[in-house]
C-alpha cells in the first residue's frame, strides 16, 4: 500500500510536469482537468460507440463529431465509424434524452476520460455530449506516433446557462453559408444561443407570410426564407445551440414602413436606410393597429421560431417621431405619460403582453428594464454591470453584452477581462447572482460583409466563450493567447475565413503587384477602435459602401504587433530569451526599409494609396527603434533632443490614418525612452 | 487627315509601349487585342444592360457575372446591377438563342469593346457572352483611380471546340460543392466540358431508379442523387459547360458487381475495390442479359444526362476473367475471336447501338478505336497525337488527353507545351484536322481528397485551357507563368481552395508547433511525377489511406524552386538583375538554417518526422550552393574534388524522399558546376 501511494506522488508529479510542458490546447478551459499516462491513437480505424438513451440528435451529433475529426486530421469519409456493436475506441453515454426544443439553463455537463486504450464520455443529455466531443476534438493533434489525444480525465460544465454570439443581419444581409459555418465556430467554443438580429432600418431579413411586403419591400431582396429559418434552426439544434430572433422595435425599424407605413409614426413614404446611425422613424405605440400587426406579427414568428425567448430590441428610440405626431402628444397627455421613456414603456408592456400570450418570454435591451413591466423578462444589457446588477436586484434575469462588442476591434485580452460578475455585480446577493445569466458577444454589421465577417468574429469570440463557460479565476492571459491562437487554427478547418481570407483580400488591394510588402504594413496595423470609424470616415459610408479597404481586410488585433510588445518588453525587462535583440532588430529593419517596397503598389493601386502615410510612419518607427537599441547597447544616453524629437514623431505615429491604427508604436516608444537610462541598456545586454 | 494619320501611328506606339509595360492578365490570350487609351471604372455603379435577343440563361449568366465581378471587387450585393432601361456601363447583345442542349461546336465567339466611356460585348449567342464576360472579369483590377478595365478591342473564338476537364469521382467521391467550385473555375478559363467520371472499381456514384443496388451497394453510401447530378447539369450550363458523363465499362467496373454480380464474367460475391490498379472483374460481353441490363441502365442516364455525348470508358481490361470463363471462351472460338481485343470490340459495337438508339454519341478511350465500329463515334486519346492521328485518318473525331494528365504532377510548362495538333498531328490534311476536337484534362484521383484536388487541378488546368483556345502561336512560357500567377488568385475568389487549403494542410502537419519551418521546405519541393508515387508508396495505398501528409500538402509545381532557378540562371548568364546574387544568398541561407528550426517540429509530429532526411538535403543544398557562390565571388576555381565531392551530394539530394523531390537540387547543381570556372564568376559579378 505505502509503495502504491509512492508510485501514486511520482506519477502526479510527472503529469505535473507533463501538463507544465504542454498545456493542453483547450478552449474554453474545462472546470477540472487530470492528466493521465500515454495517449489514445486516432486513425483510421477509431470509431464511436452509442449506449445509453438514443435519439437521431445523439446520432447526427455522433456524425457532424466524426466529420470534423476527419477534417482536422485529413481522413476521408471512409475512414472512422459510427460502431454498430457496444465496443468503440470512444464509448459514449448519454443517461436521457434531451428536451425537444433546447432550453436556458438545460444541463450540459459531461465526462471525459481518455486512456490509452480507449476513451469513455458520459453525459446526462446530448447537450453534454455535444460539449465533450467538441473537448475530445480539441484534444487530438498530430504526435510522433500518430494523431492522438492525451491520457486525461475531464470534468467539466459550464459557469453561465447563457453563452451567445448576435449576428447582425439587419444591416449587411449574412447568407446562409455564412451563419452556417459561425455556428460550427459557435459550437467549437461551447456557444449555445444564436442571437439573430433580423430587422434593422437597413434591412427586413425574414419572409412572412403574413406580412409578405415586410421583405418585399424592406429587404433589397435579401432575406432568409422561411424554409431556410427552419433549415438554420436544425443545424444550431444539432450543435447544441438555441436561435434566439431579434426583431427590434418600435425604433430601427424604418425597413417595416417602407410596405407598411401605417404603422410609423409619422406619414410615409418610407424607404429601406442606407446610412448608418439612429433614426427617427419609430413605430407609432398609440395606434391599437400597431398591437394588431404585431400581435400577428408575433404570433407567425412564434411559430417559426421554437425558442423560449423573443428579443424585441428596445433600444436607441431617439423620440422625434414621436415629438412631432399632435395625436401622440395627445395620448400621451390623456395617459398622463411625462417622457417618451414612459410611452416606450407602456409600448413594451403591451408587447410583452403578445409575446406572452404567444407563449414566448420576451428580452430586450437595457432600456426595456421598467418597473411596469413582470419578473419574467430577461434584460441584455448594452450599458454594463451597473445596469446589469440593478436588474438582478429588481428581480429580472439579465445577461452581459457591454464590453463584448466584438465590432468594436478591441483586442481578446479586453474582451477576457471583462466578467459578468464583477463590478457592481460582484456584490450581489446569491440569489441575485443567479438572475445573471451569462453574456453574449455581439457582431453588428456597419461594416462587415459576408467576406470578412468571419475574421471580426474569430478567434476573438472564442476568449469570449471561455469568459462565459470557465471557472472565473481562469484568467491567465498569457494561455489565453496560446491556446486561441490554436483555436484560431482548428476554426479554419471548420470553413471560417478569418485566417483564410486575409492574403486574397490583401492580393486584391495591391492590384498587380505582388502582395508581400503590403502585407507586411498590415500585419501590424488595427482598425481604429470604439466608434472612431464612423467620426474619421472619409465619405458618408453607407450600406452601399464597398468593404474593400485595408482597413476591411486587416485583423482586429495585430498578434505582430503584439508579439514584438512582448519582445521588447523581456528585452527591457533585462531578462530576455537568447536572441530577442536580433529579433527585434530585423523587425525593425524590415519596417524601416518596407516603405520602399510599398511605394510602387501605392501608385498602381487606390486602395495601397491611402495607406502610403502609414507606410511611411512604419518606417520612421523602424529608424527611430533602431536607432535607441544602438544607443542602449552602447551604453550611451541618448540625446535629450533626439529623444523628444523622437517621441513626437512616435505621436504623429500613433494618430489614425486611413482609419488605420500603428500597433508598434507604443513598444518603439519604449525603446526610444529607455534609451534615455544607460542602466536599462547594461540590464538588457 | 494626315494630321490624324500621324496621330494614330503615335497613339499605337503608345498603346505599344503601354501594352509592352503593362500585358493583359488574360487567360486564356484571347484571339485579337487592340489596345486603346484610358480605361473604364468599375464602382458601385457599374450596370448591365441586355438588348437584343433575351433568354433566362442570358439572364442568370449577367447575374453571376456581377457576383464574380463584385466577389473579385470586394463589393457588395448592393452594389452594381443589371440595367432596366436600354443603357447601362456594360452592354451585352446577344444575336439569338443557345441551344437548349449545348453542342459540341457551337458559336463561342464574342467581341468585346472597352472604351473610357463603356463597354460593349457583341455575340451570336448566349454563350459568346459567358466567354466574353470572363474576359471582361479577367481585365478588372485595382488602378490608381479605383477598380478599372482598360480600353480594349478583342475579337475573339476558341481554337477547339472540345476544352475538357475531367474529374474522377469513383476512385474519391467528391462532393457537390468540389464539383460546383470546379466548374467555377472551369468557366473562368473558358473551358467548356465537364467530364464527368462516375464509376469506377472503387465506387459506382450516381443514384439509379433502374437497378438502385448498383449506388447502393457499390458506392459505401457516397453517390450523387439525380436531383444532385440535374442541379450540376443546370449549373454548369449556367456557366456554358457542357456535362459529359462516364460510365466505364467492361473493365473498371467492380463497384456495380457488388449489387449486380451476373454482370461480371466470373461467379461473385463482389466487393468494393479498396486497392488502386487494374483489376480482374469485367463484364460478361457473351451474354444478352448484360446487354439487356446495359440497355435498360444507359437509357435510364441517357434521360438524366442531356448532353450529346455519352462515355462507356472501355480503357484497361486485363482480360484475365475471360480467359477463365469456359463459356466465354467457347463463345469467342463460335464467333471466331481471337484476341480479348476482338471480344471488346465485339463488346463495344453492342453497346456503340445501344447508346446510339437511345440517341446519343459514344464516345470512349483509345482501346474503343476498331474499324468495326461506325465513324461518329469519338475517340479520348489517353496514347498520345500518334492514335490521335491515325483516329482522325480513318475518319473518326477525337481529342487529346495524353499530355494532359494533371494526376501526374508535372509542372505547367510541360502540359502547356502538348499541342494536340503536333507530332504526326501535324501532318494531317485540313479536312482531317477538323477531326480533332481538342483536349482535356484528367484528374485521375487515387492521390485526391475535397481537400487537396483544387492544388491539384489549378491553377495548372488554365495553361492547358489556353492552349485549348488560344491560337497556336501563343506559347511563351514567361508570359504564361506570369499571367498563370495572376488567375490563381482570381480563383480564390470562387471559393477554390489550391490557395487557401495550403497553411491549413500544413498547420495540421506541424502539430503543436509553428509551421514556419515546415513550410520552408515544403515550398521547394514537390510529389513524385508519373506513376512513382505508386511505386514508392511505403505500405500499400488505398482508398482509405488518408491524404493528410507533406506530398498531399504541397503544391504539385513549386514555384519557389522555378523563381530560384531563373534567379540562378540570370545570375550565371553574366547579366543579372541588381541584387539577384544577394537574393539568392538569403535563399541558401535560409535552406541552410531551416534544418535547426525544422527539426524540433520533426520530434514532434510523425508526419514532419517523415520529411526530415528531406530537410536535411535541403540544408547541405543551401551549404553547397553558398561555397559555390564563394568560389564565384573570389574568381577561385573551386578545386575538382571539392565539385565531385558536392556534386554526388546534389545526386543523392536529388532522389525522392517520403514520395517528395527537392527541385532546387538541379539549380544549386549549375552553381557548383559553374564553380570550376573562374570565367563564370566575372561574368556573374
Amino acid at each position: 500500500m505505502r509503495t502504491m501511494l509512492v508510485v501514486l506522488a511520482m506519477y502526479s508529479l510527472a503529469v505535473f510536469a507533463e501538463v507544465q510542458n504542454a498545456p493542453l490546447n483547450l478552449m474554453p478551459m474545462p472546470a477540472n482537468i487530470k492528466m493521465g499516462a500515454g495517449q489514445l491513437g486516432v486513425d483510421p480505424s477509431f470509431s464511436v460507440a452509442i449506449s445509453g438513451h438514443k435519439e437521431p440528435r445523439l446520432q447526427r451529433t455522433v456524425e457532424i463529431f466524426l466529420d470534423h475529426l476527419r477534417r482536422q486530421t485529413g481522413m476521408l469519409p471512409l475512414d472512422m465509424k459510427v460502431s454498430d456493436s457496444s465496443t468503440g475506441t470512444l464509448l459514449i453515454h448519454a443517461d436521457s434524452r434531451s428536451k425537444e426544443v433546447q432550453e436556458l439553463g438545460e444541463e450540459e455537463s459531461y465526462r471525459l476520460e481518455i486512456t490509452s486504450s480507449g476513451a469513455k464520455l458520459n453525459a446526462p443529455t446530448t447537450l453534454g455530449v455535444m460539449r465533450g466531443l467538441q473537448t475530445f476534438l480539441q484534444l487530438v493533434e498530430a504526435t510522433p506516433a500518430g494523431f492522438a489525444a492525451p491520457a486525461v480525465n475531464i470534468d467539466d460544465k459550464p459557469r453561465f446557462p447563457w453563452r451567445g454570439l448576435m449576428i447582425d443581419a439587419g444591416r449587411h444581409f449574412m447568407p446562409l453559408d455564412v451563419i452556417k459555418r459561425n455556428l460550427d465556430g459557435m459550437a467549437a467554443v461551447k456557444l449555445n444561443v444564436f442571437h439573430w438580429h433580423l430587422s434593422e432600418n437597413q434591412g427586413f431579413r425574414v419572409e412572412s407570410k403574413k406580412f409578405p411586403k415586410l421583405h418585399e419591400m424592406g429587404s433589397d431582396g435579401l432575406y432568409y426564407t422561411q424554409g431556410e429559418v427552419r433549415d438554420v434552426i436544425a443545424y444550431a439544434r444539432d450543435r447544441g445551440i438555441r436561435v434566439t430572433p431579434e426583431f427590434d422595435m418600435p425604433g430601427h425599424s424604418t425597413a417595416w414602413f417602407v410596405g407598411y407605413p401605417d404603422l410609423a409614426s409619422a406619414p410615409g413614404p418610407y424607404a429601406v436606410e442606407r446610412k448608418w446611425g439612429v433614426f427617427d422613424p419609430a413605430m407609432d405605440p398609440t395606434k391599437e393597429h400597431t398591437y394588431h400587426f404585431l400581435d400577428e406579427f408575433i404570433g407567425e414568428m412564434a411559430k417559426l421560431f421554437p425558442d423560449q425567448c423573443f428579443h424585441i430590441g428596445g433600444d436607441e428610440v431617439n423620440g422625434k417621431q414621436w415629438d412631432a405626431n399632435p395625436q401622440i402628444q395627445a395620448f400621451m397627455r390623456a395617459h398622463g405619460m411625462k417622457t417618451n421613456q414612459d410611452l416606450q414603456a407602456y409600448f413594451n408592456k403591451r408587447v410583452q403582453e403578445i409575446v406572452s400570450k404567444h407563449g414566448k418570454t420576451m428580452i430586450g435591451w437595457d432600456e426595456i428594464l421598467r418597473p411596469e413591466l413582470p419578473k419574467s423578462i430577461v434584460i441584455q444589457s448594452w450599458r454594463g454591470q451597473e445596469s446589469l446588477a440593478q436588474a438582478a436586484k429588481q428581480g429580472y434575469r439579465s445577461l452581459l453584452s457591454h464590453g463584448y462588442y466584438i465590432d468594436l476591434m478591441w483586442p481578446a485580452s479586453q474582451h477576457y477581462a471583462v466578467d459578468p460578475m464583477s463590478d457592481a455585480a460582484a456584490n450581489l446577493s446569491p440569489e441575485e447572482s443567479k438572475r445573471i445569466l451569462g453574456g453574449e458577444a455581439t457582431m453588428w454589421a456597419e461594416y462587415v460583409s459576408p467576406e470578412n465577417i468571419d475574421s471580426r468574429i474569430w478567434p476573438r469570440t472564442a476568449a469570449i466563450a471561455e469568459r462565459l463557460w470557465s471557472p472565473q479565476n481562469v484568467r491567465d492571459v498569457n494561455s489565453m493567447y496560446q491556446r486561441l491562437e490554436k483555436v484560431s487554427h482548428r476554426l479554419d478547418f471548420l470553413g471560417l475565413t478569418h485566417n483564410t481570407g486575409y492574403a486574397p483580400m490583401l492580393r486584391r488591394i495591391a492590384g498587380r503587384n505582388a502582395s508581400s510588402a503590403l502585407q507586411v504594413l498590415a500585419d501590424v496595423v488595427e482598425p481604429v477602435k470604439d466608434y472612431t470609424r464612423e467620426d474619421t470616415a472619409p465619405a458618408v459610408p453607407t450600406s452601399l459602401t464597398p468593404l474593400n479597404r485595408v482597413v476591411d481586410a486587416v485583423r482586429p488585433e495585430s498578434d505582430s504587433a503584439r508579439q514584438f510588445s512582448n519582445m521588447v518588453n523581456a528585452f527591457l525587462s533585462g531578462k530576455p530569451k537568447p536572441g530577442t535583440e536580433t529579433e527585434i532588430r530585423a523587425s525593425l529593419t524590415r519596417w524601416r526599409d518596407n516603405q520602399v517596397e510599398l511605394q510602387p503598389l501605392a501608385e498602381k493601386s487606390f486602395l495601397v494609396k491611402e495607406v502610403l502615410p502609414l507606410s511611411q510612419n512604419l518606417s520612421t518607427l523602424g529608424t527611430a527603434g533602431l536607432a535607441a537599441l544602438d544607443y542602449l547597447d552602447h551604453d550611451e544616453r541618448a540625446p535629450e533632443q533626439w529623444r523628444s524629437q523622437q517621441l513626437a514623431l512616435i505621436e504623429q505615429a500613433k494618430k489614425q490614418q486611413a482609419q488605420l491604427l500603428l500597433m508598434i508604436a507604443p513598444a518603439v516608444q519604449k525603446l526610444i525612452e529607455a534609451s534615455a537610462t544607460p542602466g536599462a541598456a547594461s540590464a538588457a545586454k
